[in-house]
């Protein structure tokens, strides 16, 4: 018997019409078959044909972008602007990818002449170059139902490498996933691509996914989700037979740090980008700013500033009920922790869903952020904690506190160039992503792009989930030693 | 208390000289603790210092050869033509890293501007640079006790990228391991290097590994090893709170397949070139040709040829008494297996010491090869398995069932270029350097070196162990956004 199940409709709390059944252990099998055979007819693809299946895809999405958009906000209860401004990152994703699959940018071919003369020993000749790793299984985000998702930065790093996917769509939102899904199949039967390029599974028990990754078949992971659930997944591959690679965007606090000299400037203009990043996606982004660290002289005005512009924002829906649920237990740990003061709470509205939430904001001495770990407690949703120090060092001294952060932030003035040195070479250490008088949410996805750090960002700091480099994730050096160059080795490595 | 123990007499089976103290948990804390400071220490350095260091202990090291190979001779058991080999490819290896350190090829700086007019949003510059992961804990292999140990391949990627390192010495050459250490030690203290850049630690418990796998202070980890070993410090990764990459080098059967063209022109010496690589070192080697694929025809002459390269060499001490008794369970297992036939048994004599081995020689027939998993059974030492195949499609169906392996090799003629073409396609499944009429000993360090494949070759087939490539394990990218090249994005990031 299979189990099924349906979405919920974030902002009301009802459910959503579309049942989809739990994946079995015959239909995941299936699909990682049908993937094993694809990734063979992949390999004798040419490239621009890689980079056609992409651009098609991106057309045929669009080509159904209202249904799309429209279940997509019933699923998650984001704003159409929030919604809109995803989808168009998503198919300028899929544009870059599929121009990227020809130009292969991940092979970086190295080779070294052979030389028979050398003693004691000939030298052999040897090329290195990179080839697809293979079935790559692939867990979206809860927060990003398009852009991280079925059609999302591991689909499009996977397939441009020549890898076809396995997705296990988002319980929290699978009617988005399914309608991403037809189109991807629609594309790839009209194109007359392997029916295993692509596959899609429904499913939101744990058994279903630790099957997925310890089929034989998959080669590689790609997930982004909760530190907990990456963790089991990690485990659950070191029991395979043959454990594999896999990439992991796990959690972040995303730290900001503002001098006196920043302050002193601009203050009003950082406490409404602030509140904006906070608030932006109602504060569902993996780089929400989850902690801000200023010098206590300039707390009182910042505090004030920041509520002011809090008070713009409306309460939202949050993605689901356990999201919901888990947030409230996040904000009463923090209401009722010793020396945690309450900055501000959203007041709920009676008209409101049951799942809406608005910003909550927490204070604390530099002392209780360290001692208490809160430097380190990432809450999902529109909350955030802002540390008081006495001063420059004990700024510095909370920044080697953190843990490992996709993004952190500095506001600062070149008057203080001093410090802004001294807390590079701290926030090097920990940061993915280092932002000079910016914000993190809004990331440019691109060549110089790292969305990527120390755990709990990532599983390995030294990949990046979203641009250029993630590509690397997904193929695998070889050298070809004593390969005569332009007979076998140029036509066995698909450049 | 503290347990200590005394290293072994590959030949004798008897105690030599020295003790080896069990590092205590305080020890550990307290390397660590050292690394973690020396991180910091050494980000200032200029890349050349680094250099310096790297070529400074190879002077040092090379100063003391006669001790440490001659103790190494007599942990290991090696012939000392195999030590000198071995001495002179790490010392190779650290003069060339000395090179890499002040190159640094892994400093891959991508960026791309920022457009403050682009609409709906300014763009931010960015650029994507590298930096080091922190201190790296490095576990040499027993059957390198220069070039894959102390100084050897983690130490050189691991000090040339400005990282320290903590080396958990093996416990069956831990006088060799001591002694490297004491020339790295002298080395630190004369350039003035902070004392926390390099660690030894003793030890022979898991427990002492697990300890420190799991310090906080450690942020990536080498490791040469078991399967079992690798995947069991994976394990215990996972488990801190926040876990690290691990690249691990596990096992590898290293097929052959050799084509009746191949054979037709060049028999003897296949014969002879199979049995050199398999007797090179004792059969010690990661790369050791445990899998030969022929045709059925050419059976019977191979065999004849190969008994008689076999002849020639010499029984030799296995590493230690554990290893000995492991190559005997493995050789008792294929001996009394259903469908294997011994093709060769060096003789035991009577002078030899009690772990002399010499090669031994199975063979089977393809059907059995793939339905009792030998195609994936690793016995460490001079043992090798000969499958014999039907024709040109059964050797394809055998390429199909192997696990990832550090090499595979074809000897073929160009008469056969279909069939080699079709065999590339599978080899580049499970291989990491594909070699053509050539013997997967003999490894050689360089630009183009991949040292690594899907498990059991390493946890994380992307990965090499050697050559310039292996620097990347230990540098993460970071993202600069917003920065103004040349203030602080210049300084910050010690190139």
């Amino acid at each position: 018997m299979t189990h099924a199940f349906q979405a919920t409709c974030a902002a009301t709390g009802e459910s959503l019409p579309g049942e989809f059944a739990e994946a079995t252990a015959e239909q995941i099998d299936f699909v990682c078959q049908q993937a094993a055979k694809a990734a063979l007819q992949l390999r004798e693809l040419r490239p621009e044909t890689l980079g056609e299946f992409l651009s098609a895809v991106a057309t045929e999405i669009r080509s159904r972008r209202d249904e799309i958009v429209s279940r997509c906000q019933l699923e998650t209860g984001y704003v159409n602007a929030r919604v809109e401004g995803e989808f168009d990152r998503a198919m300028g994703q899929l544009d870059l990818f599929s121009r990227l699959a020809v130009e292969r940018p991940w092979n970086r071919v190295t080779s070294e002449a052979g030389d028979p003369e050398r003693r004691p020993f000939p030298k052999p000749s040897m090329a290195r170059r990179f080839v697809p790793v293979g079935p790559v299984a692939v867990f979206g985000a809860c927060n990003f139902p398009l852009a991280i998702s079925v059609i999302g930065n591991d689909f499009v790093a996977a397939i441009a490498t020549g890898n076809p996917v396995v997705v296990k769509s988002h319980p929290s939102h699978p009617g988005t996933c399914e309608l991403l899904g037809e189109a991807v199949k629609e594309v790839v039967k009209r194109l007359e691509l392997p029916l295993g390029t692509f596959g899609l599974l429904h499913g939101r028990s744990p058994e279903t996914s630790v099957r997925l990754v310890s089929h034989p078949a998959i080669a590689a992971v790609g997930f982004t989700g909760s530190p907990q659930g990456g963790r089991a997944l990690a485990k659950a591959i070191l029991d395979r037979e043959n454990p594999i690679p896999i990439f992991a965007e796990l959690g972040s606090t995303n730290p900001v740090f503002v001098t006196p000299d920043a302050m002193a400037v601009r203050a009003r203009a950082i406490a409404e980008g602030f509140a904006a990043s906070l608030r932006f996606g109602n504060g569902h982004m993996c780089t929400k700013p989850g902690v801000v660290v200023i010098q206590e002289q300039d707390a009182d005005a910042f505090v004030k500033d920041t509520r002011d512009a809090f008070a713009k924002y409306p309460n939202l829906p949050m993605l689901s009920g356990p999201v919901a649920e888990a947030f409230d237990r996040g904000i009463e740990r923090l209401r009722t922790a010793k020396g945690v003061a309450s900055l501000f709470v959203a007041e709920a509205i009676e008209t409101e869903g049951p799942w809406h939430r608005g910003a909550h904001w927490f204070g604390m001495n530099a002392e209780t952020a360290m001692r208490d770990g809160w430097l380190h407690s990432e809450t999902f949703g529109p909350v955030s904690i802002l540390v008081r120090c006495r001063d420059e060092a004990e700024m510095l001294r909370v920044a080697k506190k953190f843990h490992g952060s996709l993004t952190t932030t500095l506001h600062t003035e070149t008057s203080e160039n001093e410090f802004a040195q001294r807390w590079l070479r701290i926030a090097e250490r920990f940061g993915g992503r280092i932002i000079l008088n910016g914000w993190p949410t809004g990331m440019e996805i691109g060549s110089a792009t790292q969305h990527g750090g120390p755990f709990p960002a990532s599983l390995d700091g030294r990949s990046t989930s979203v641009g250029h480099a993630s590509l690397e994730r997904f193929v695998r050096p070889l050298c070809f030693q004593n390969w005569p160059e332009g007979a076998m080795l140029a036509e066995c490595s698909g450049s």
